[in-house]
């Protein structure tokens, strides 16, 4: 029998404006996204082990994150409690953590230095990115990467979520 | 009889990656951009009196740009030839030129100082957003405005322009 360990899926989830701003500074509650994106996320949610945030996101969502396995990642040493990890930037770390907790479905809910860090370190399958039909102009981008880098990929389906038209793009890291 | 007077129409094109990210550097010459996408662009244009570009932009695409009608606005005083009129980003001065001009229909091509002075100063009837199935994590984005502000737009249509999936997003400016 062969020693067959089951690779851990990385699917990110974004909420952006047709400009790519995913907020306006990092403490945004995001109340401009739609319902039926929220309940795309929370629905999405279900099908995994556990989130990645950033400490950020992890303060504005803290009443809905508290509730699931979690792991912030921040440089701050913060004591973690019940389901919820503060970890360190590091990838070693983090695939430790999600090995020995047999977590294999993880998915990435930002910020941008979180999707950045994730991206940049290959733990990005899949990504889905919600599109509000609003052009912000300035707010915090959706990466915010130290340099210019073409990451490839595939575009696997759309679905307009709502009348207005926001739309959920699906792609799969090529 | 009436003295009508139609109004001129201000339809943006955009190329953007999934980040909305819109260029490397601001002489970027976005060779990362599908053929398609170009087809669109350039069939689009024929349908245009004429076109409005920030100075980048203009350097960028001086040999395509010098054959059509093009408005280039910038703060440094250059002089106008043929075709190509150098403006100040000033909303009256664009509207007279214009309508002395008899112009009815203008293709607002950026970069993104261009595309958020069209928005704020409601030159700004359509968008057209190419988006590329790729991410850059970095470089310019697709607008640069002061502040962040909410413009509200309507998705008219959604196309897919190639197998990789090039999306390209119809909305109007509500």
């Amino acid at each position: 029998m062969r020693n067959y360990r089951k690779k851990i899926l990385y699917v990110a989830y974004i909420a952006s404006s047709i400009d790519g701003r995913i907020a306006e500074h990092s403490l945004d509650n995001l109340s401009w996204t739609s319902t039926e994106d929220w309940q795309f996320l929370q629905n999405s949610l279900k099908k995994f082990d556990v989130v990645i945030v950033g400490r950020n996101t992890y303060r504005v969502a803290k009443k809905n994150l508290d509730k699931r396995n979690a792991i912030v990642l921040t440089n701050k040493k913060l004591k973690s409690f019940g389901s919820v990890k503060f970890l360190k930037p590091e990838k070693h770390s983090i695939k430790r953590y999600l090995m020995n907790n047999q977590y294999k479905r993880v998915a990435i809910l930002g910020g941008p230095r979180v999707y950045d860090f994730c991206l940049k370190n290959k733990m990005f399958d899949e990504i889905f990115v919600t599109i509000e039909p609003y052009i912000f102009t300035n707010g915090i981008p959706m990466f915010t990467g130290e340099k210019f880098k073409r990451y490839n990929f595939l575009l696997k389906s759309i679905k307009k979520l709502n009348k207005k038209g926001t739309l959920l793009l699906h792609y799969i890291c090529k």
